[in-house]
């Protein structure tokens, strides 16, 4: 365990649980489900148990500081890493994976994002530790493919395969799929051969760098300090200066597509990425009259499919909605259907265009 | 104009429009059309330049004064009479002529609810001052008649009988009608001889309170008091002690139906009641979508004849609502079918049974 650690990237933004969802506080931040504990929260309580606290390692953008030390207290600045510009999941990968190789050249990483659900945490931690396993073994790059629940068209897929005889659920990765269709998408649930990406990774140190060497050489040199700056106090200074010089570019594109060592290992833990209402209302506890209520006091007359969710626990009396979105914050208030709800991004457009960042 | 007085009654108490409508802080209080004005001080604003300000009566609940002071700085403390409980219109305007008439016997009243709309100020002014020119040429209760724009069944109506030669659009009443039906109502609207009773009254102090002696004797001798009681210290008190044993009783029962003296002006000046949300989105100016805001931001999409309305000048995303009633406030949130909204006294009983008096 001394040589196992978690990173965790939180430096997401999005708007598409507006108005929850704002620019100063994205998804990974908001307490969804009213237990007291945001999404990232959550993250870091799931993988605790598994990772010492002091090899828990923030990766997020510069302006959710405060957020991030209000939230976890108990994770020390320096393994806070606070990325000077938004360049996707590669570069940010990249430079966890520097950090952590200068402190310790035997260690090994599961990168998690941290605004996902996981339902079973028992499950979640034994895949992670049998993961650790399999990537402590060699130069391996290891994928979790969550088995379909649905033909969802919302997630990437991955196709399994040769199965790696001493290591039950792991496969040689055969193909990543972007987003199906729906006819695809009810296929590959039937193959039973494709599984969610769920853009959780496990590999060594060494591993991923060499595969950034390999692959992904812009960033690996645009990254490429010299010795004694990384996990130093020159490290700040030097990203600073250098990653904004980055690529844009995902993990997915940059490395995984392209290396031949990576390894899908499939897994079933209650998994959710709540990548939109859609996806919490799915992930969330039904009345008996099919509706959410997240932190609020609902009086439903004739409401089914609708979702409630409030920020300072408001009473709501609602009648005649079907399959609704209705989230209400200080600032604004959405009723949206939920089958519309990719709409929103453009709203959220409009909102910023006619009254301003504040809302948005 | 120096022997006119005002007495505006605004003590009622209404959660018809909940959640705006609050038990602390019922209809006459509120802002409902984002103008900066109550509908009380509304009603002060349109009757000053008729009545000297020191001449405006207001009779409300004990339990209002903090709210009065707060929205009627210039009212003098003298001119509130506080009820000490709630009694209906009779006993509050018998209260009311008895302490103008001790500080003026040849005292003129106009009588007024604190929470409707009157859109055409001018029209309804110069008919304030017809009334009294009326009632001040002898002993005569006049109540102004409302020419029905629509066959509402929410009103109860007027009919007219004999014209009164001098006073064009001055009647003898020939019937006061509850509420009726559909068809009636239509009927009603077809022959023209029947107007909406708006509560409005105007009489002289001696009329109103022979008119009390005769039809409403138990009234006048609970509020019979020793002679210089009325309008000096003593007064307060007295009040305290016998207003409570007042019957409780509507000025119509009491007087207006039962009197032989009573006369009807007819008007047209763009009233409402704003009874409920459908009068209130009624007496609205629409968008172009048929949709009424007040106070509040809206992005509508395939939205109409709905009334969307916040506290705190919200931004509200809506899609597909057709005739609802939207209305936010910092502890609750309604959103209603129109048509239902009759339902929204029950649903106000069930919050206060479920979360208690503070939200209602």
């Amino acid at each position: 365990m001394n040589n196992r650690y978690c990173v965790i990237m939180c430096g997401g933004i999005g708007t598409r649980f507006w108005p929850f969802s704002r620019h100063d506080r994205p998804k990974q931040f908001l307490d969804f489900f009213g237990t007291g504990r945001s999404l990232l929260q959550m993250t870091v309580d799931r993988i605790s148990p598994t990772v010492s606290s002091d090899h828990i390692i923030l990766v997020t953008n510069s302006e959710y500081y405060d957020i991030i030390r209000e939230q976890l207290p108990e994770v020390k600045d320096s393994n806070i890493l606070l990325e000077p510009a938004r360049r996707n999941t590669a570069p940010c990968i990249c430079w966890a994976a520097k950090h952590i190789y200068a402190q310790n050249p035997d260690a090994s990483i599961v990168t998690l994002p941290s605004d996902h659900l996981v339902l079973k945490e028992d499950a979640f931690r034994q895949a992670i530790e049998e993961g650790f396993d399999f990537v402590e073994k060699g130069n391996r790059l290891l994928t979790l493919g969550i088995k379909p629940s649905a033909p969802n068209t919302g997630y990437g897929y991955i196709q399994q395969g040769l199965p790696q005889k001493e290591f039950p659920g792991i496969f040689k990765v055969k193909a990543f799929v972007e987003k199906p269709n729906l006819d695809m998408a009810e296929m590959f649930v039937q193959t039973g051969e494709f599984f969610w990406n769920a853009g959780i990774f496990l590999w060594s140190a060494h591993a991923i760098l060499e595969a950034f060497d390999k692959y992904a050489p812009e960033i690996a040199q645009t990254l490429a300090a010299p010795d004694g700056t990384y996990a130093s106090s020159a490290e700040t200074q030097f990203i600073r200066r250098h990653f904004p010089d980055c690529i844009n570019i995902s993990i997915d594109y940059a490395i995984m597509e392209k290396a031949s060592n990576v390894y899908v290992k499939t897994v079933e833990f209650g998994w959710s990425d709540l990548g939109a209402w859609k996806a919490l209302y799915e992930a969330s506890q039904h009345t008996e009259a099919g509706n959410v209520t997240q932190n609020c006091e609902v009086i439903a007359n004739d409401c089914t499919g609708t979702i409630f969710a409030t920020e300072n626990h408001k009473i709501i009396v609602a009648s005649g909605l079907k399959d609704y979105i209705v989230a209400d914050t200080e600032k604004a208030l959405l009723i949206y259907p939920l089958k519309e709800e990719q709409k929103i991004r453009n709203i959220v457009n409009d909102v910023k265009n006619r009254f301003g960042e504040d809302y948005v």
